[in-house]
């Protein structure tokens, strides 16, 4: 079977491979949007548009069997929801919200499946909780200058320096960086995809 | 300040650059022993065995201040205590004992302190419960080929293949992967050792 990831990210990259060692990478370039506010629904719809927008894509090319996997992350707290900071001003105001509190990070995936000229697709998403320690002003200065920040959801990355400041979690650790692994896996195998 | 980390285990190695840039390993050899039979005791025990080694090892070379940080970690579960297996029936055993149940991950720390000659020590344990799918036989024995078994207490790497299985956790993340990353940050920065 031919496997395709609709995304660009390093690290989504790195965790499809714990479930499927190999697959292209051709991600979605569309600007999704989404009506929703509740943060499940968001990322249940971005995934859908990025895959959607590659399934379709392929679609017109080939004739072969194929998968599409789409995801997308954002963090919720206190009813807001938090995609990627815009610069770092906006990365400093939400790590200052998110410090000493517990907040949730919620990725979606959706799957397309092209499979003897028949067409499918499913949709669920994984919720976190994350505890994170006070912060003082000087460690999310420092925290910031390191640079890992700029490009993810909540203007952290559980898996680089950000760990000293991670108390602990409640649900799947590689949801929060991306991709629910162990999730992703019991659908695909569920389904006769891996 | 000099720090030494009295561990070969190269995800140790991994762990500890979070929190200290820049440090030395010098790997305890000396076969620790146990008469504990409580998890976090056993842990807390060995993680103090291994740091008191090499503590009193540097010690005989130097008059400089120095920090030894050791760490022990075990796998517990319905009151047995799961360390490495000896051999991939042993893996195959542990597997099965995990598989479709919750267990406990202890991760004990001690850190020996050489300050304007002035010793101190102290220790602490982390404990972070782990949700493991249903195997199958078959998957259980695709794990053990893989290799990533045979170095791992429980018989098991979190960060690796074996991500699949794991369908949530309660606690540190970086705990079950050998070191309890945000609470070993927070006590060396509560004695201003970092």
């Amino acid at each position: 079977m031919r496997y395709i990831l609709a995304s660009n990210s390093p690290r989504r990259r790195e965790l499809l491979k714990k479930v499927i060692p190999e697959f292209e990478i051709i991600p979605a370039v569309g600007e999704e949007k989404t009506g929703s506010s509740s943060p499940a629904e968001i990322v249940e719809e971005l995934s859908f548009q990025k895959a959607s927008e590659i399934f379709h894509k392929i679609l017109t090319d080939t004739d072969d069997n194929f998968v599409v996997i789409g995801a997308d992350t954002v963090v919720s707290y206190n009813h807001r929801v938090l995609g990627k900071p815009v610069d770092e001003t906006h990365a400093h105001q939400m790590l200052r919200m998110l410090s000493g509190q517990t907040h949730k990070v919620y990725t979606g995936v959706t799957i397309f499946i092209m499979a003897d000229k028949k067409s499918e697709h499913f949709t669920f998403s994984e919720c976190t909780d994350v505890y994170v320690s006070e912060l003082s002003e000087g460690e999310i200065a420092d925290y910031i200058k390191s640079g890992e920040c700029m490009d993810k959801a909540g203007a952290y990355g559980i898996q680089g320096e950000f760990s000293r400041f991670i108390t602990g979690i409640d649900g799947d650790y590689f949801n929060v960086v991306g991709l629910p692994v162990s999730r992703l896996y019991r659908e695909l195998k569920a389904r006769d995809i891996i």
